[in-house]
């Protein structure tokens, strides 16, 4: 189906917001009157400019308050009428958005508001236009969708048909059943916008938390099946309000939204994608540095053995389990300090995933830097990590480690120091990233539609210095699990905080190691043992283990977590993991006094 | 009556807040459990810290989900309450507070609450604890005030009361009424909080949307005398949870916070302060500037004469009508660019206006730079502005104007210029300023408090890159207007747009004039005025004349407004301003043009 977006939905001057859309593979906008009368450019000069960028004018905004008005204001909208229909003429857009009346002096009166209609409808034929009639959910009186197209029904004009939007309609809770007895060729325009379920004023939420399919609360695809259902043929436009979007780059954002009507089309089971191949573990993370010791350090202490190097760049691979880190200090490390460059991601299907990905307008990096490379699928999420589709140790496959040299000595010493030991650290249990500020909802958006991994239930975490957000995406039995927070505000994304979760059985002996063999620990303020103490009947021995080393502990539905930190190395910091068989979570519990004591660091 | 201040409402770590709240001028604070786990002080460092900076601990925040619960797990609660008591007492803190329970297996059993409550009063007692409780508005069972002094009645305790909370007696819309009945001295504690009236879940509302009394919509002011009629003595504390509040600097969020508790105790009669000396007019604006040039000749360019230079600073004067503009160059200029940095409001009592300032914590700047200027009041607004409380002739007042030499040929020519001649400029109509994106809520509440100006209500604008918010205070007949805006996102603050705007009677001739002079108006496109012509039924040669010189119009249920804007220079423009005499706007309905085409330009 064709796709649209409106221009309300991006930042910047109109032709800003035109490319955007263009760019990012939309066929249409709708143009929002606002974005028109701001701009410099002629109605036939924006014309020109769309179809250069092979953009149709699917949809214009101009029209408020018209119907069921006394007749004086009734003259003076129809005169207005025709001015803006010159206007979409010199545009050349063919339909036009009447929105149901917010006017205090609007009547309560159907046959005045359907007889208005027509004769606004009358006006619009001659113009070859033809009127779109959609309910607000604010409407003064009439806000639903059905009354609407009762409305539009009465006036049984063929210029007039109703613009059914997803917001207005599943808002309010109104049975969306009732869409299916509309004949397709009356329902002129369909506008998709998703929202999280917020218990607010509903004009509120409208106007400032409205998102794009799939980053909301909203069964839009169930809505868009049963609006096919009517026969509708028209494209699929986005509408959305949104105070984040508003201030965001354009770019980014019209492809988040084309990317978002993919996977709608997708779930509504109206286009195929290539299906996902979800990944089923972490083959490796890659640090980019421009100084390997710091973090060579740490790593070492850590219990890391350097196994192998890359045969044709300056990457190392240290490994302790299963858990692999690349240390990259090659001129390729985009990164000003140290920092996590890219995550290898075990699946079962690497061009698939791959195909996947590029399917839904994520950037594709190159299959392989030099040609003795091993050709890698690989791509960069929203937040620039590149993310490679790899297999490890799987024949059949291209593997990774093919690019590497492994020593013997180093291995065999690997090997030794992990096996049968239980502090030793297993594999990376979780990543966390900092995602940009404008494009969190991009970033669940994509590891979700791209990565086929689940959202869990978005967190706030008080640091000192504001309310973080955080949300973990996973796999179902959490082989893969990714952390993304995002900062209180847009500036705390400058200098974003990762890190590296690492498993062990046993963190007390794992971090003991870690200490003996010179690493620090983050401090944990002694504050937050005393309230250990009458949280839970630890005994004393254990409690004062933690004290020492600055363990944090809790305890949720399925088990107990205990986790520490290591000090942070440019952005990056690594934390032992204990987690119980049935804990799922982060120990987001801990969060704020980690956080400060990072400040306080 | 003695004010505290819950660390919750302060950014940094406890040691910070502790500091701001001291140096505020608070006497005690509430500690919140998270603050104090998160400090690497001792209960017994934290104790002398605050006994240095003059702070009482009023209360401690760690008891959640006490009461009404299964026996095993008020088992767990009362062991975890011993170890609580003991740290208050290491802390030296000697009330605590109970919210009411959220858990889901709490019962619905006031007898069960009541016998709960009493016991953990006993253990309490035990340590010469009172204890508190307090009615969430979303407790499980508990929710409003009265049902939680009801189950305190029930207990009959000596060591257990009841807190009174602003925000969760009002945001439930519960009659306050019945407060009377309760003896002041089982009040064991008040905390005030503010909001604005959201239409949302109340947990959120109360979350992220609290503010300073004054700064919202509650009538904390009646809600207080209800108290002090039970004959409660306790502090006013204030317990404010808020986005933007977490992330301001904790030194001039606690200034606010104080200054809020002073309004709040004058409005509730309960303390006096200087009366408000409402300023009657602007007698001059002041722009501190590295170089004149480009300033002056847009000054020269509006029809602005320079008629005096101060007697000791480089400052000039230059006058129009009653519209007076100060040009700074001298070192004192604190801004790098061209900016406004200075305000003279026409005061009838300019000593009582500073007095009253500086009563409510205002910066009070220094009389006199040199021994012979006019000693003239002035003091900083939040966002650095400095506010001249001043006279312009008034013989029995200090007249700025005496630090000038006037020149008389110029006051001459200003004065032929201006008279009898409608197009000439008037006086200033009204000032916008950007202010700094934490201290929104702050800035109205001083211009309101501190100033005595009415703010109007709060609109949103869309510029291209973000929605910005504006909120005009003024005096009842506008002789003083000032119109605060804030930007999308906190870094919009950093090169703030300030604009003045002057009035004339003629817009069209005094455009045409400035561009005659060779001043350059901001070009608005044709779009807006095909629109216009569409709204309006215009005469089409006015219609022209707008457009040839980027004129603006508008109409309100007052009257029509007209306005054009300067070009910008450094962070400053003017705006020619033509208001019918019922127009009480500043025409936000173009600001979304106006600010684009500022974009484009």
């Amino acid at each position: 189906m064709s796709t649209c977006i409106a221009t309300v939905c991006l930042s910047g001057s109109l032709t800003e917001k035109l490319t955007a859309a263009s760019r990012a593979g939309f066929d249409g906008v709708e143009i929002f009157e606002n974005d028109l009368l701001a701009s410099p450019l002629t109605p036939e000069e924006i014309r020109a400019r769309c179809a250069d960028l092979g953009l149709s004018i699917d949809l214009y905004q101009p029209m408020r308050d018209i119907e069921a008005v006394p007749a004086d204001e009734f003259t003076r909208n129809l005169r207005r009428a025709r001015h803006k229909f010159e206007l979409m003429r010199r545009l050349g857009a063919d339909t036009v958005l009447v929105c149901s009346s917010v006017s205090p002096f609007a009547l309560d009166d159907n046959d005045l508001a359907a007889e208005q209609l027509s004769r606004l409808a009358d006006l619009a034929q001659e113009h070859d236009i033809r009127v779109a009639y959609e309910a607000l959910a604010w409407g003064r009186h009439i806000s639903t969708y059905d009354h609407a197209w009762n409305v539009v029904q009465t006036a049984d004009h063929p210029a007039l048909g109703t613009c059914l939007d997803s917001f207005h309609i599943l808002s309010r809770d109104t049975d969306p059943k009732g869409i299916e007895d509309i004949p397709g060729e009356k329902v002129f325009f369909l506008q998709l916008a998703d929202a999280p379920r917020l218990a607010m004023d509903v004009l509120q939420w409208s106007r400032h938390y409205r998102c794009f399919p799939g980053q909301g609360d909203f069964d839009i695809a169930g809505l868009l099946k049963q609006v096919l259902r009517t026969g509708h043929t028209g494209p699929l436009s986005l509408e959305v309000f949104n105070d984040v979007f508003r201030q965001a780059e354009a770019a980014p954002t019209a492809v988040d939204a084309h990317r978002s009507l993919l996977l709608l089309q997708e779930n509504a089971g109206v286009a195929q994608l290539p299906a996902p191949a979800v990944p089923s573990g972490i083959a490796f993370a890659e640090l980019a540095t421009p100084d390997a010791q710091p973090i060579t350090e740490v790593l070492s202490a850590l219990g890391f053995a350097r196994t192998a190097r890359h045969r044709s760049k300056p990457v190392d691979l240290w490994q302790q389990g299963q858990a692999r880190i690349l240390v990259n200090t090659g001129t390729a490390a985009r990164r000003e300090s140290t920092a996590l460059a890219a995550i290898g991601l075990e699946s079962p299907a690497p061009a698939a995933a791959a195909r996947r990905a590029e399917a839904l307008l994520t950037p594709v990096l190159p299959r392989r830097r030099t040609p003795e490379d091993v050709p890698l699928d690989a791509v960069a999420a929203p937040d620039g990590t590149e993310l490679f589709f790899c297999a490890t140790g799987h024949p059949e496959l291209p593997d990774w480690q093919n690019d590497f040299t492994f020593a013997d000595e180093y291995v065999a010493a690997a090997a030794r120091a992990a096996s049968a030991d239980e502090a030793a650290l297993g594999r990376i249990d979780h990543l966390a990233l900092t995602q940009p500020w404008h494009h969190f909802d991009e970033a669940i958006l994509f590891h979700r539609g791209v990565l086929g991994l689940s959202p869990q239930e978005s967190v706030d975490v008080a640091d000192p210095y504001g309310l973080l957000r955080s949300r973990a995406v996973s796999t179902a039995e959490g082989a893969v699990r990714i952390v993304l927070t995002v900062g209180a505000t847009p500036t705390d994304g400058d200098a974003p905080a990762q890190h590296i979760a690492v498993t062990t059985d046993d963190v007390v002996t794992a971090a003991r190691r870690y200490r003996a063999a010179g690493g620090r620990l983050l401090p944990i303020p002694a504050n937050y043992y005393d309230d250990l103490a009458a949280r839970y009947a630890l005994p004393a021995h254990e409690l004062e283990r933690y004290r020492e080393l600055g363990i944090l502990y809790d305890r949720g539905a399925g088990g107990a977590f205990r986790h520490c930190y290591t000090r942070t190395v440019g952005r990056l910091f690594f934390e032992l993991f204990q987690r119980d068989p049935g804990y799922q979570g982060y120990g987001a519990q801990n969060a704020p006094v980690r956080l400060a004591a990072q400040h306080a660091a």
